[in-house]
């Protein structure tokens, strides 16, 4: 992909956004979008590559943001972006992808050549008409009542860190955060708050709780799994 | 490595073609430069640094094809190119390495300071005297028959398909793939083609017939191995 | 960070200097800025993120030697570096870094934009006071006697060869390498020097002794773990 962007559009600046989505994982991608985004230049153009369903009849979309732009699958990798899509396109002009005998690597021949045509300059509208039913995977959002907060594990970090569905500014002071029935305490600001080797409720920097063990692996030592409930107890 | 490159070549574009060649897999490394070269800008130079002779008396090469460039260990990882190889030195100009007390790490201390030679203009008759006995590695070619196309497993992607040494243009309308005795069916186009949890066999992105699982990983789920037989069953 | 980095310093040319230090691994790191920054272009910007205190009281620091400019969390990460720190500051002037509700994250929030101003030009006396009481954490120093040099495995590298802390340059001639009892024979200069398969003691290439299996993983196959002692018995 690399290669072919190189090609076409001399002197592209790419980063690479991540190493660690686990194959066809499209919600931890959606969350890798989500929290990268902002950070990165005004209208930075995203190429999600997480496409189990390449080849098949699934679109290819692009789609547009006030800050940023994005090239996906439309396969639900767009859902949980913090601004508002204003525009969207099926990719469906073929003049702009690469001769190829194969359909399994899309990423090379289709999105690799259009993020290098719109490098260039190309107009959106030539890529092909606007979509208005891009697929959407819903937010798991937390369930509220007076006296509990109730979330899940959406995704773990590189150190073993679990990432859940709810917003640390939604926690008051006193409330304990609880997960497999252990209290994880009230919500710290950092790692360093808690005693070596304890486990901890962090406000993390996508804006969710995230479960840690101070200079350790929460994931492995408490063998949590994605999709446990998390709790958060409201004195 | 790179640290070199750029005191030495400023401005120079950077690209890791692959991270998940193991160490020592001089094939992998080769099936890697096959794959890629054909798809970066004209003149790349490709910088291979597998090389468990390190030290030792093999050779430095500088390569050259139509298309593109290469400096390599003399270990067999520039035979499987798609294009022929035209012109070939033994890089011996010493003047060109950092000195060094060490002899393990010559990716930094002589294949980076020449690539950046090379990237300012270097004139490749300057690195050393011509080569025509570059060390090979025959490629596994199929075996035919009237009924059968036998091959083997080459590699595996890091979603676990497993990749052969079957050229998909090969095999006719009909033909069934077949691996430890089980059918996988005939050719598809794109795993999307089949239901989540088959097994099926696909045209893959660099020419060779693909073992797959539909959203799964073959090489965990079937035990697959390199050196595996692997039949196409000609009707 | 890279986001953050290429907002404000558009151009910026980012290179990741290593993906294998293990979370928390504050020594790897630390050897890791040791070994590399020698080789990057003169006045290049380190920006060191392994940094589990992240978010508590320790301190962010900036750093110049000779040759280099370093920005890292006062943990002892710049301890070992080949040149001496002729200037260091703490980076306490909050208008630098991002808004953010998080403190789980100071690569993003609070390095990756202080970076990108020192690459725009900032002044460094604008980051913060000078700091004279940093960190360091002691380099392990080999022991030494008449017949004897006594030292340790520090780190493995990603072939599994192990690090040790015995400079090669203090190996006379004749000397043997012993770990766990097992004598390694006499240094060697390059792998492909020893038999396929057997044990040995190689000048590594940043200046230190590794232990190695010729095309194989020494760490796997003999267990060996950091901290095991290694010595050089002299002739």
């Amino acid at each position: 992909m690399k290669g072919v962007i190189l090609s076409r559009a001399p002197g592209a600046a790419i980063v690479d956004l991540c190493h660690e989505i686990a194959p066809r994982d499209v919600a931890a991608a959606a969350l890798a979008l989500r929290a990268a985004a902002g950070y990165f230049p005004l209208r930075s153009l995203f190429v999600a590559v997480v496409d189990p369903g390449v080849g098949s009849s699934r679109r290819i979309l692009w789609a547009r943001t006030a800050s940023s732009r994005f090239l996906a699958p439309d396969n639900g990798v767009l859902s949980w972006l913090t601004e508002e899509i204003l525009e969207c396109r099926s990719v469906e002009n073929e003049d702009l992808f690469l001769p190829s005998s194969a359909q399994t690597f899309h990423g090379r021949d289709r999105f690799a050549p259009v993020a290098a045509a719109l490098l260039r300059g190309l107009k959106p509208a030539l890529l092909g008409p606007p979509v208005v039913d891009l697929r959407r995977i819903p937010f798991p959002a937390p369930r509220r009542s007076r006296s509990r907060l109730s979330g899940t594990i959406l995704s773990f970090d590189r150190f073993g860190n679990a990432v859940t569905n709810l917003p640390s500014s939604d926690v008051p002071p006193g409330a304990r955060v609880v997960h497999r029935g252990r209290a994880l305490g009230s919500l710290l600001t950092h790692y360093a708050q808690a005693h070596a080797g304890s486990r901890l409720a962090v406000a993390g920097s996508s804006g969710f709780i995230e479960l840690s063990i101070r200079d350790g692996d929460y994931e492995t030592s408490t063998r949590a799994r994605k999709g446990d409930p998390v709790h958060v107890r409201i004195p």
